[in-house]
């Protein structure tokens, strides 16, 4: 194999790290993909981690230790989780999405995966420092923002049915009372029943009111405030903690 | 702002790419970005090409004429599908999958990511000569791997439903024989009320019988060709065509 050069090996490295979020990379991962030295490779790691700053791409840090290497996680900046959700916001707020029972229309923004993904990443941000297992979704609305954040944070997407299939196999299942804050409710109750701990909730819309929620400490991308009938229109504005992220 | 050396570039270059699978940006894109003459970024994004061949990471291609540029496409070497899918057809084939019924338990492929995204990355090769609109896939099972292979093919995702909801707004209903490829022929019955032409149909398992299936055109990943009942397994391999791929 001819000498890698230093151009080829960042390219090479940006794409395999960034297509796999949260994951330890070994040195020697790379200096065995390259035959290139470990003083090498950790340089060009410290070039990446620049470059992704600069350009807002995400960030990059080094685990120290024997189990250590380098991680990628796609945390943007607090500008672009910002202006990615003020955006976001500002498109469900305008007029004629309001449903019938003042649901919000949202599946043009669901079904694009580049907003899910983004979506994924502000998201995932709430949660690195807890390193949880999984992620749980209920179908089926939530399951691309879910699968998103769970690609983040590298861990597995776990569905729950509304209903048990054949195709699924032996099944847990649980009752709970329908709508918002009892679907969630209900998530919670499931997990109990597999003393699986949750360490957090996380949404993509929340209603501002009511202020005390049947489930503690949701986290969610953006809130609705209120709802315009005539226009069809409600006021969807990003969540505080949005304008504080580090 | 500091001038960006080349390493920096094609690290941030491979980066943006990459995230945005069968996008075409424009090379004005990159010589704003970086502030690089158009020879200076041709040259980055041919290294870059160079090097993504090299290390089987998928293919860039330069679009020429006035709307030209570059895109990215995570097209995976023949042998890199094969070993995707030939590791995922032995881990399928294990005993203890089968359950009552004949179905075979899969949800521990489905709600991984990654293995999602390898085959959404390879399903996706079938459809960049067809440029479809959007992938379309029922709830709940299919969900992940559609979501990524819409992803691949910078296409939406949109979700078919058993049943409406309220907060989908209005909705086509039609009804059809549930099974396998009832649901499939459903979903292309569905299609003709909205005239809109299908351009292909995948899927991650078909069985290897019927051969004539109630949908013609079926691309599936992986074939299941017969079940052993008493060790409760399926033998399960990757279809011919993957072992055809360029």
């Amino acid at each position: 194999m001819d000498r890698i050069k230093r151009n080829e090996r960042l390219a090479a490295i940006s794409r395999i790290l960034t297509a796999s979020p949260n994951r330890i990379y070994t040195l020697s991962h790379f200096t065995e993909m390259f035959g290139a030295a470990k003083s090498t490779v950790s340089e060009d790691l410290s070039i990446l981690a620049d470059t992704f700053a600069q350009f807002d791409l995400g960030r990059l840090t080094t685990v120290a230790g024997a189990a250590g290497g380098v991680i990628y996680r796609a945390i943007p900046s607090r500008a672009k989780a910002i202006a990615t959700l003020e955006a976001l916001s500002e498109k469900l707020s305008q007029p004629g999405r309001l449903l019938p029972g003042d649901f919000l229309y949202t599946n043009d923004i669901t079904c694009d995966s580049d907003l899910c993904e983004l979506m994924g990443e502000i998201l995932a941000c709430r949660y690195y420092d807890k390193a949880p297992d999984f992620v749980l979704t209920m179908e089926t609305k939530g399951i691309p923002v879910a699968m998103m954040t769970a690609r983040m944070l590298n861990v597995p997407l776990v569905i729950a049915r509304r209903d048990s299939k054949a195709y699924e196999g032996s099944a847990v299942k649980i009752n709970y009372i329908s709508g918002d804050t009892g679907t969630l409710r209900g998530m919670h109750d499931l997990m109990k029943e597999f003393d699986v701990e949750v360490i957090g909730t996380g949404v993509v819309i929340a209603t501002a009111e009511p202020r005390k929620k049947r489930v503690d400490g949701v986290t969610a991308l953006m809130v609705l405030s209120q709802v315009n009938r005539e226009e069809g229109s409600a006021v969807v504005k990003p969540s505080d903690w949005v304008y504080e992220i580090n």
